[in-house]
């Protein structure tokens, strides 16, 4: 049996991922979380998959030695790569990767069937969105755009403002804008295929409009895993007082690093005495 | 007795190093080069400088095989860190780093004394120019930002308009705007201490204006080369055709990647299949 009062664990190549524990905390209020961002070997998108398997493998049985009950891959490349390996390793154990949730969302929210993919140059070359949602949608059409200064952006706190405005509209403009609802090319569905964009929701809302349903890849993969623990009777039921989540920070590199950019992204701050350097 | 006709190596974690290399080709018009790019394993500036001089030994090694007469490191957290173990195993082969070419120049270049240091948060952290710049003028004040999204809009080739602008706006204007000549704190001298900066040099020489002094390391980096190997008497007599330098290209992955921002930093097209990928 396992314990329903063990933690959940997170796993991320940074601290992007912080936005999907975020979401998580919100979700799940009375769990205990333990999040690894592999910040030593970071960024994954760029590595051979036969590499990112065996990182995610690493990470995954770190988390596992220290007791979880569920995993959550908040990576978009492990996501998308080394799922089946952490299902074969980790048989039993509930886990879930942040594509296939937001896929399904993307689907459900599309009535067009014309949605738009924005992430890292990796992810959007990589193609694991544009695979789930045709896999989910046959006769979708998925356009995918890189959206690489975003996470520039993120990372450096400028999510509003003009120029992240001004970013914005350079790279979303193409996709709704007047000429590509002109060619009936604009898409009704906006997936944030990155971890970090959900920092920019704000200023990609005012760029895109109020039409355009934007899924959140954190919020639906925290909305997934509140659904498949409550199936497997793992929610833990006493409520922690709000501001008191037990939370364990794991980094394998740049404590300082991770707490100041990670408060942006957890939305509270971070000391960087709270994270602790493991080794993989 | 060094072959005057063998090669020249250049050494970087990525493509940034291709602004070196374009340096390195105008001053020296009759060399043939190697360029070795670390793509795989970029970024240096978050890893440990034990891993860094790991690395750098490892591609000095693989370019000294190929029969290179001398080395540029291009790579400022390389030339910050490895230097004196590579100057160690290389005994003999000119070796030159892009820091202190880039602090010599800053130094004689400022009247006042207040210098401006920018480069990625790795660089600006590690201090190395910094401490280079004191090192030759104790009385210097150095000034030291990170502009971490200028490497995003190198990369993104977003070098000019009014989005590059803005962050150079933002970025610099507290080291060069009103404010900052009020406080006689105004820097007289800007080093790009990054290898993508020269990208963004118009757009920056825009916004902090014609009188300071801007310090371009790639470019002084070139020309000290130059000096180096002509007191060697290493340099190679025989001018190449304009557009007919040899050149070889190694990475350790992405080819394709490579090809594509690295034809505008090296300010011509480069094919991907020009790309030979190596391992250290």
């Amino acid at each position: 049996m396992t314990d329903r009062s063990a933690p959940i664990g997170v796993f991320d190549s940074g601290v992007g991922g912080l936005t999907v524990l975020r979401a998580l905390q919100s979700e799940l209020s009375g769990e205990h979380f333990i999040y690894l961002g592999d910040t030593a070997r970071l960024p994954y998108g760029t590595k051979d998959p036969d590499t990112v398997v065996r990182y995610a493998l690493q990470a995954g049985q770190s988390l596992i030695e220290r007791g979880v009950k569920a995993l959550i891959v908040a990576c978009n490349t492990a996501s998308a790569v080394a799922m089946p390996a952490m299902a074969q390793h980790y048989r039993g154990l509930p886990l879930i990767g942040v594509v296939h949730p937001g896929a399904d969302a993307a689907v459900a929210a599309t009535r067009s069937g014309q949605i738009a993919v924005i992430g890292t140059e990796a992810t959007v070359r990589g193609g694991a969105y544009q695979r789930a949602i045709l896999a989910r949608r046959p006769d979708a059409r998925v356009t995918a755009r890189a959206c690489q200064l975003f996470v520039a952006l993120a990372e450096e706190g400028w999510t509003e403002g003009a120029i992240a405005r001004a970013v914005a509209e350079r790279y979303l403009g193409p996709l709704f804008g007047a000429e590509a609802r002109e060619r009936h090319e604009s898409a009704d569905t906006l997936v944030l295929g990155c971890t970090h964009f959900p920092m920019l929701r704000d200023t990609i809302r005012a760029v895109i409009g109020t039409e355009v349903a934007i899924v959140d890849s954190a919020a639906i993969t925290a909305a997934t895993a509140r659904t498949l623990l409550r199936e497997r009777g793992l929610i833990n039921g006493v409520a922690h007082e709000v501001g008191a989540r037990p939370l364990q920070l794991l980094a394998t590199d740049g404590a300082a690093r991770f707490a100041a950019i990670g408060s942006r992204f957890l939305g509270r701050p971070i000391e960087a005495r709270e994270v602790e350097l493991v080794d993989l």
